[in-house]
């Protein structure tokens, strides 16, 4: 195989595009374009800025620790510091010390991401995704609280108490199309339905397929989370359908094969995770941080977990503890590697 | 081998029991009596239909994903969803959203014992257990609070500020009679000491020394938790007894093979238990969700996890890291696979 | 290789100097000295007393259980019961159930140090180091709002609402040095800079670059932090250096070997802990337990997991999944084990 010699700018490009699992420097384009837009209509820069140095501080942090060539190469060292990048100025105000933030996040979101890549996807066959960037997210934005330099703008920590119980009034056709673009530019963390019509057009140009699933996906979301009443305020702003979106992608399209089963199981998958997006919202609230893109990672991890001709997991003495092993025998250990 | 056809409802039932790691149809059915008594009493069905249909639901989910043959004719594809099944109509009022809820989480729950099947057990050699339950429950009822189509009826989230300080009288010989039963009971959220009592039976039918270590547990669990000042209305309901019960029978007979040292090791094992759920007790409030079989699990695990000859895990440069790479030996890599 | 048979003494005090990754018994004593120091200034000597009976138990326990011999005879299995020891006594008060408690925790601290061996090193060959310490003196110091017998004298469960926002003055000359030392000793949950002191000389005595790397970890935290506009009563307490001084030698010098590029590694690793800090003391306030040294625990974890020549973790079809199998490539399969 000729290999040829990466670009840095492709290289930064594709870790844009591999947000949703493409590795396609046009759709990257189109999704700073989707940026720049959102922050365009908003006035507000920083998300954009940040996203721009978190790629390129992540990317390059790869480099100069020698990761994996070809994964740096399709920018999969890049998507969990572009993310890490919007997600901090968009959940604390512009100072100082939210730019030296950014930069060490990118930096360690890149260590994170070989951590994962070592232990979870070498070890128990389970990618990695977004998990860094939810990990390095929750520790940063937790950690803003704690210092004077850094002001979180989201809600600060409370207790679950307030929750919606009781329907609302069913949202408008033209409400609902707004929902179906907005769970798709969440993903970006972007609240506006132009951003997410674009990203779309950016996943259609890397793959139909992709492009089929995470429209599926928003859809799927959409009625789920009505139909348990969730609260509308928050369907509203799309926060129901981004983790659904990739999760329909992940295990739709991208980390199994799709065939008849796969998209029930997909199907299974992503309604999952809307109830999982209504868990962590409740279990990480006393925290004062965002669930991010934690429910899709938590359900694809699981999901993608399971491997044909599992070992059985009897009931039976497990072979080689510590204690009592020269009496067991050991049904577990030649099925345990 | 002849294999012999497995009958559906013979897996049904066998999931049943293997709540406590028993695989035997009657000791099923004298669960389900324990269970439709507690119904009986309380004139609340929908625990029993619930776990009726958690058990079905995730067996036959099992078979379509060509799960493990011969773990799901054992039942080992069963138990996590008949505990899920039981568990949200107790923490969650009935309504139309409930039921497919219920039926969600239960298929979803023989996915997340795949996942728990290919990880910690085929990988660590950990039993997954009712680990799976603990998981989904968790997602399901703090998703509840999310959702107005649900209704948490239990505790709402809140801060352990209110906690005992301070002892109470001694219960009186024949509340400690009651509380023995609850105390196995409450493995299927049963807090009716008659239903102890029948539960009891079914094990002792399947084995004599699990029955023995059931009761052990929950005699040292009584002991303990009265010993340390839990809280008397908590311990009289049999929460503090139900893990313990798990962690006896568990470590002391199923999976390590009994002998007079793992004993001693089950003894430790069962009143750190104790601790633990006083310990998660705490933890999980604030989302406002109960601590199921947590302590049980999080303490099996860790005491399960260790093996003999284990590799030594000295204060030295570990092997073949990223960087650093061209100078450190490889004390660990000769032992990590 | 002649095997010397260890003495019970050498190892307890070899397990006293592990808490710094050193296996010295002068440097054990000296570290008993600084607690003994601190234990007369307080007047307090329940923390003393209990580390004395913490590290005993945990290693006549890994006696019992017949763990690594080679480990236990170097005081790997005595760290973890030590801190345990020193620590409940420092969050709880003196009380019957208190002793109970150290014992049992320190006793199961040498069950989940074998279990994190048997796992996280053995499998994934990542240290455990103080983890075991974290996750026990969670659960024990969590457990003891839930019992009578237990009272928790520091601070009670709160939401991270009332913290620092805007900067104060830089600390005095004076303060600075006193902030350098306390970094130090409140490793061993000590605030006294003499302590502190004492327990640098310990770290000197048994390795000269463990001790700069000490010193380094010190000031890099202190820079940090106040920049950062950390709580300067924190910072004067020496609670944001302990755990980047354990991470500065544990990532600088005991788990890779020094180079230039480690030491820029260990840079950012040192620095990312002091974030760290600030987020898990955010994230563990509403279950009303300190963050011990977990900031250290899952930084060190993060930034020793990554391996050299990572497996590349592409976004394609994952190997041998439950469903699916019959299409799916193996892309992932020949590097997972």
């Amino acid at each position: 195989m000729a290999k040829q010699k990466s670009n840095v700018v492709t290289e930064i490009l594709k870790g844009t595009s591999q947000v949703f699992f493409m590795e396609n420097p046009v759709t990257g384009i189109l999704f700073f374009v989707a940026m720049a837009y959102a922050s365009y209509v908003s006035g507000v820069w920083a998300t954009t800025i940040g996203a721009a140095i978190g790629v390129v501080v992540a990317t390059l942090t790869a480099r100069l620790l020698d990761c994996d060539e070809k994964s740096v190469a399709s920018g999969l060292f890049g998507f969990n510091g572009v993310l890490v990048g919007a997600a901090l100025p968009t959940f604390i105000a512009a100072s100082p010390q939210l730019w030296v933030y950014v930069v060490v996040g990118a930096a360690a979101s890149t260590v994170i991401t070989a951590a994962f890549s070592a232990t979870l996807t070498a070890k128990w066959g389970i990618p990695g995704s977004t998990g860094p960037f939810v990990l390095t997210g929750w520790l940063m934005v937790a950690g803003a609280y704690s210092f004077g330099g850094l002001h979180v703008t989201g809600d600060a920590p409370k207790l679950a108490t307030d929750y919606v119980q009781g329907f609302a009034p069913l949202p408008q056709p033209l409400e609902l199309v707004q929902i179906f673009f907005r769970n798709i530019g969440q993903v970006y963390l972007l609240g506006d339905e132009i951003s997410g019509a674009i990203i779309l057009a950016g996943i259609f140009i890397a793959s139909i397929p992709a492009g089929i699933a995470a429209a599926a996906g928003s859809l799927i979301a959409m009625v789920v989370s009505i139909a348990m009443g969730a609260d509308p305020a928050i369907v509203s702003q799309g926060l129901y359908g981004f983790s659904p979106v990739l999760t329909a992608l992940a295990v739709g399209v991208i980390f199994l094969k799709t065939s008849p089963k796969v998209v029930v199981y997909a199907l299974l998958a992503t309604v999952t995770t809307v109830f999982v997006q209504g868990a962590l919202d409740v279990i990480v609230a006393p925290a004062g941080i965002p669930s991010f893109t934690a429910p899709y990672v938590l359900t694809m991890y699981l999901f993608i977990a399971p491997k044909k001709l599992l070992a059985p997991h009897p009931h039976q003495p497990v072979a080689g503890h510590m204690i009592g092993h020269e009496h067991a025998e050991a049904p577990l250990s030649t099925k345990a590697t």
